[in-house]
């Protein structure tokens, strides 16, 4: 059985290992797919290196199929479609406490914190399963976990039918967040640099604005009659993009730190005040926004087919990142099963 | 009669003026006190020069007696004691067709962009005043504006009963609502870096922490057993402390902007994104918070008599802001009744 894990030095190492029966309360999944994202794009680069442990197998978008039970679990068979919600939180910390185990003051993020799920066979607690509906591809299905992280951006920043909001950063979150607002019944424009992401955004039917072609504010006035943005959603991890947001959302209008911003950032609390604007963090997600997201991808809403670049077997998976650095792809998929 | 005036070049004047009958719909108030606030000095010190028209009478913290009425104005008697809410709205902009009048797109706020209340007869539209209840002594009384701030500041937070709050700068508006605050039911830590303010607080029954004798973030975690505050008022206008006030934040915890800060801060945006926090600015006030804060000053909850350091004549208004400027007090009112 292969694997890839990140083994420092910025390399990655796809090599051989014997997968463990799952222990009591797990469950073994045969990985189908794995998506890339950002995150493993910090691991790779070594930005995440104080944190993780070497070697790390990591990866946490996934799709797969359940091929071992461990003792004690019920409620699940093999052959199930699955993904998994990759958060372990340990129900004693304040955060948990006051339900808010999401973002547990000592979480463990499976794929990040522990092993991932590049690797053939994988074994996860089952209370972190996810049920996929039988005829959801497999593929698309991987695209469930962002899509989670979409719905449960839109959902925290209180978004209702009918308002306007601007997403700044047009990668595959921010995709991601344009379609689950507007399918809230928001309208939304896209602030992209990239022109060929604003191609692609377009054919999705989504308006997009070039900060370096037109003045972002101006537009963002005409398009709300003078009042701003209802809600705007920081995806891009830009210094300049944060310290614009401000001047795009409305009185008491909402901006949400989607993006990770390692250093802190100018952010103009005049504006902050002067509009009553409330700035606010969201992380990760809750499980109703995985179901949420399975929803929304086995309905069509979310468009899989489009935002899938291409598909890679495991051996290609450093090539595959260096053309998500590149800006050269949306999402790639690993094709764990295909195991080459 | 005479008039304080912001004439320029940092300098006030006093002068003779001759007050004019109210215009229909506005009363005619005899000014008794007048408070001096941080935004008085602002314009003093030059701050606001591109903001204000020259000259300016200011003052807008005050309390006096209705001594004419205008045509057409009904409910209110000559000798009405009286506080106004010195904001005029157009009720035509989007922020005031959503509601929220008190931070119009185009608000008069008066004091500052029209005339203020260090006069010995002040004419304001009817609709800005509010009643003051008549046993309520008149110099007490022109706190009632700060406090309307602070209940703004406190119902805007969200705290509820229970609550741990951190105040961080023991001037006027951060003691305001570290009372308004301990009203409501939260338990209540002042940051404040004068030794002289933390007597004062804490003679008002406050925990006070010193920020550089001791670690803040670490107090608070023992003070909140590890969970972070469950609410941070930043009323410093410090850049440091806006860096740092987000590590005593609870999970999901939500950080006030109260203070002004006229430049960008950098802001810890990757703990606002791992905790979930929630970073809000609080402006001003709505005619709740005015009558919320009479209450308060006229039931002794908001410690009026030890809030004001001194009474000065209209003449030594210059010296009262030296004070102030130097830290040398809390809260200086001008006695404009008085008219010397």
């Amino acid at each position: 059985m292969l694997s890839v894990s990140y083994v420092g030095e910025q390399r990655l190492e796809v090599k051989e290992y014997e997968p463990k029966p799952p222990a009591a309360g797990e469950v073994q999944i045969a990985v189908a797919y794995n998506g890339l994202c950002g995150t493993d794009m910090h691991i790779l680069h070594g930005n995440m290196d104080a944190r993780v442990q070497l070697p790390l197998t990591f990866g946490h978008e996934m799709s797969g199929t359940i091929s071992a039970l461990g003792n004690g679990v019920d409620g699940w068979n093999v052959g199930d479609h699955v993904t998994v919600m990759p958060l372990w939180w340990d129900n004693t910390c304040p955060a948990c406490l006051a339900g808010n185990q999401h973002i547990c003051q000592n979480l463990d993020f499976i794929g990040i914190d522990s092993p991932g799920a590049l690797q053939g066979k994988w074994n996860v607690p089952a209370e972190t399963l996810v049920a996929l509906p039988p005829e959801l591809r497999l593929d698309h299905a991987a695209l469930v976990e962002p899509a989670a992280v979409a719905v449960h951006d839109v959902r925290r920043s209180g978004l209702v039918p009918g308002d306007k909001a601007v997403i700044i950063g047009g990668g595959p979150i921010g995709v991601l967040i344009a379609s689950v607002a507007r399918e809230f019944g928001a309208e939304v424009a896209v602030i992209e640099i990239d022109a060929g992401r604003r191609a692609q955004i377009e054919a999705l039917g989504f308006t997009t604005i070039s900060p370096l072609e037109v003045d972002q504010v101006a537009w963002v006035n005409e398009w709300t009659a003078d009042a701003g943005a209802d809600v705007v959603f920081e995806v891009s991890g830009a210094a300049a993009a944060v310290l614009g947001a401000t001047d795009l959302a409305k009185v008491r209008g909402t901006l949400v730190v989607v993006a990770i911003h390692p250093t802190p950032r100018e952010i103009n609390l005049q504006r902050v005040f002067w509009r009553e604007l409330t700035i606010m963090g969201a992380r990760v997600y809750q499980r109703t926004d995985f179901e949420k997201a399975i929803e929304l991808i086995d309905s069509g809403v979310i468009p899989a087919e489009l935002l899938i670049t291409r598909i890679v077997p495991l051996s290609q998976t450093s090539e595959a990142f260096a053309d998500l650095a590149a800006g050269k792809a949306m999402k790639i998929l690993v094709d764990v099963a295909g195991q080459k």
